[in-house]
């Protein structure tokens, strides 16, 4: 099966590592991909990045449709325009933050979200209500990291662990979830340090858009996620007033 | 105090009509303007339209800040951007889905929503829990007009005394909300056919924005809704990358 | 328009700084005046003052429905009798609690209180909860004022900034709502103190119930808020007798 | 042990009835006594006639403590006042709609109301959420019967049944709750009738004060139900004026 | 009335200190016995034990339901079996903590649990929100001593002390529940100690189970709850094959 | 990887039958076994059957643990025992309903469930809420055939065809999920006959189950979930009194 996983933000190099921690979760015969927007911001760290960012995502599903593709992942722990995404494709559509808090809940009573900036936990909340995760999700926790730092910064796997040891000690907690695709390649040390189990949302979704593929489950073609019908979308956005009735 | 009200979508007859319903409410002293973006969908009816329709509300509020409004209105029942408008903003931002819901939990114990389209009912509910109001949102009703066919459609008064007739019967409530800008002329006709209050967003949003800008109130400045950081925007959205610091 | 603004205690001089409060709110045109019960507490502390603080509250809109008054706050933080003043009055009615809980959920993701005594916080919760308010309240603290003390204490205002600095600190919160008619005056300075917006709310029902007069909104005039049935009030209570059909 | 049932309006002759169903369930040396304020509605169906009776039902309180009574009820299925009356009364308060409604979890999944005009239906919500048991109620329904032609109307019975039996078949419920204690008569035929459970409040509060005042069990004199500071109470309410401390 | 109070453990000396913490809460007139199965854990500490002791606890109901009890207590802070004890019964099935919980919510705006040990917290919070008592419920706490040490452990008064005084210090409670039916024989001690009610719920429970069985509440018979289907139970089970229609 | 499902009943054609699904649902190198109890009821059709299926289920997982298993399904809708199996087993647990429900909520914003028997829906409404899927779930609709009888009653897929066809119409869903593990041979042709997707818990568990096997997730091994301390355990149940330290 032909699984696309879109990076929302435009750092080619982001791309590369969540195409990587992808692959690693392929079941046999699964093809995945992973690309980028052309526009949109370098990373997401407000609301206002991932308002920049949808378009671009939708873009690509645009061109992913064309292509062939059966599922997709959106790589962002905000799960920017999931909604949307969800309308315009014919396959199921799964964001990083949705598959991981899913995830966490089959392992025990609660988990926690360790993130980047601090100002992003407030969105974390958000999708955990929507997903009807709130009653499992016991603290959302920044520790202060850029998202393009993740990879430079030396400290980041140290910090990573100390905000995750806190989580564990004071949450309550049998899980940790990471909240940025960027820090996919740290689970199985900070697992191994803190001695709980660390969901990283790539392989979770990866792992779900092939089970729903497998299981032969799409939206249904009618109602609230019907494809958009068509309509001139003016000025610069164009190019997106191609949708074709589903 | 200078309001600026955003018609997300680009018909500019829409917006028009808006600014007419948003001076209507404006207080002595107050400079109400309604404008569009050049970019965008020609209507909001879908989780699509909407996410294409914010990057050109934001542009709008770039606009705005440097032309010095000092309060903003989101005029579609999406309410589009939001958050990301609060962030960017420096005066408040309120949307009509917003303020119409609240300005109902004022009057009584419940309210219903009717709109346009059938497939946008799930977004006034996800709004409704966002703001706390699904304890009073009773129902949300489509009626099968698109938003452009509202002026034109010469049923489309008939059409909404009927649905507004059998929420009222069937739903419990004490007051209608009216689920798209371009119904704010409707309301007092309905009303009196109905035999209960209805409430128009526009004028709700335009009286709670001058409410708030005459309170001196406005976010904070720090934590989530800060002004977001100044970051390089790939691509098209290249005329975004000016955002300044608080 | 005609505001009647009701002070539910019997302290005049309190009456009067909410006057002086409310006017400053009120817009070109409007006359508000600001009134107190003769029966009743001289502050509302206890469940037991403020349900000994209702009857008076309910005879001054009696009064005030006679001498025309359009709209109507009910200047205490517990928001007294609400539900029964709403079925009296023919136009609109809004607690300051209300009110101001309402405007600080457009403000940012949450508010915390800060009131006169501890043992008045858990009404504070319950206002909350029915305004839907409560996914916004993230706290509600007492700082061991009494409500007669607030205007002779010298450390009030020490006390209260105090207070808020310790909520915008530990509760994660982008806004504070001061939770007594009482401390209308104190806004700017601890809002400068804190670098939170800091609302106060006389001045945040008197806009909202100019708002909702302006609009025409009233309640329908049958189900639960339709006046009230005539009918034999025994003893003390006579002169409540005379409700008149709507 | 002392119990004093309290008919919060001033219709003796329902007092009365009251009393007899409350002494039905009194235990072997329980004596028991039910009164009804000297000033308030002769019934009440409104928020407004709630609110002029609790005065006087704080005034029973008063009396009743001096008597040396060891527990209450409120018999009213609005339990007007119960707030104050925990403050202050010495021992366990209980109104017939907190009981009944309590009593009917224990029996299942779920219970509907069915009470006296549908005016009142909204505050049995209230009251539902406020004791925890929404997840439990599934319907409260009218039969548009007044509070005093419940005795004289020679279909009350039927109506009820009538009611009753609906409820049972709509609303997927185990229990039914009559809501108001002048129907308390009524409970077993219609029980046999309908083939469900049919709890009376009266019963069910008198059972469980008694049962919370055998355990020893009473608010811990400190907090928000603390007895209420001493203040002045101006005008008709100054015998309130009395309070002494806990 | 004949009430059967079944202890869900095998421990028969904690059933001879469950009957007589039963017994003293037995109305006059009331003959209650406590009994344990034969077949079980000698605690229980786990979802594991809890899911062991179940088919005991059924077969103790088809035993008393054969020598003609007419309503029942499990003595477990777990509930273990309640839904289906309830199907099985014919008269009224009250757990220990749903009655502790229940009789809490009416003394107060909050409770907290202190409990055995801190595996068993989760269960807890799960029959809180169970039965509606989610909104009471400010804490559980485990004081890490094992059911069968309650007795023998010197210091177990003194340990439960100490936490229960953390509690009323730091979760703004009214009412203190004791999390395990070993520990009733302690409610006095430890709430002369620490100035709070404090509430054991064998005694709650077997005041609320005849309460039941006085008013003549029972299940309906029908739906839910109506005795289950017979059916072949395969192997170790055999005995629990018998079950009679309704 | 070794998963082993877990049929709770005791009918071995059903096991049959559900390993066939579960096989079906086989990754590439997965080795997937089916097998049941020996002892419990044939058929879980109520809480009754449900309690005394788990201790068979939980004597299964014993045995599995020790021939290596690496997850498991509990393959019956109400998941009986899945917290006790959680403790006990060193790898992940899926309950069907807690898969399907799950699953459900990627494809759109609502589900309904079509099950066997009125009495089980209850049970579906709980899991629901404990999964966090009540705002998910719309409706759970019993078709009454008993469980035995899905196989052998010639109208099984007319009367599902039935319901799923009055559920889509009426509760607004995107998705149903059927209720019975014995239903999963049916979701092709229900799905093509209604136009919805249509979830079969059994392959939807066991694509999860080995997503999470995949993945390296089990729970952690302390608190809640740990393994359940050794204790004796009387009577019949001896055999449970092996259990050894995690």
């Amino acid at each position: 099966m032909r699984i696309r996983v879109i990076n929302p933000n435009t750092t080619e190099a982001m791309t590369k590592a969540i195409e990587a921690a992808a692959q690693s979760a392929a079941w046999p015969g699964s093809s995945i991909t992973a690309v980028n927007p052309e526009m949109g911001p370098v990373s997401i760290e407000s609301h206002y990045d991932e308002a920049l960012s949808v378009p671009g995502v939708l873009a690509e599903i645009h061109r992913a449709e064309s292509e062939g593709a059966e599922g997709y992942v959106l790589a962002c722990f905000g799960d920017p325009g999931l909604d949307a995404a969800r309308e315009l494709a014919t396959g199921p559509v799964v964001g990083i933050a949705e598959a991981a808090m899913h995830m966490a809940s089959h392992l025990g009573r609660g988990f926690s979200v360790v993130t980047t900036l601090e100002r992003t936990t407030g969105r974390a909340w958000d999708l955990a209500e929507r997903y009807g995760m709130s009653r499992f999700c016991r603290g959302v926790h920044g520790c202060d990291i850029a998202v393009l730092d993740l990879e430079t910064n030396p400290k980041t796997k140290d910090i990573l662990i100390e905000h995750c040891r806190r989580a564990a000690r004071d949450d309550g907690i049998d899980v940790i979830v990471l909240g940025c695709a960027g820090m996919a390649g740290l689970c199985r040390d900070i697992s191994s340090e803190i001695g709980l189990p660390v969901i990283d949302g790539v392989a979770a979704a990866v792992n779900l858009v092939q089970s729903l593929v497998a299981m032969g489950l799409r939206k249904s073609g009618r109602g609230e996620f019907a494809t958009p019908p068509i309509k001139p979308y003016a000025g610069l956005m164009d190019s997106f007033g191609s949708v074709s009735a589903g």
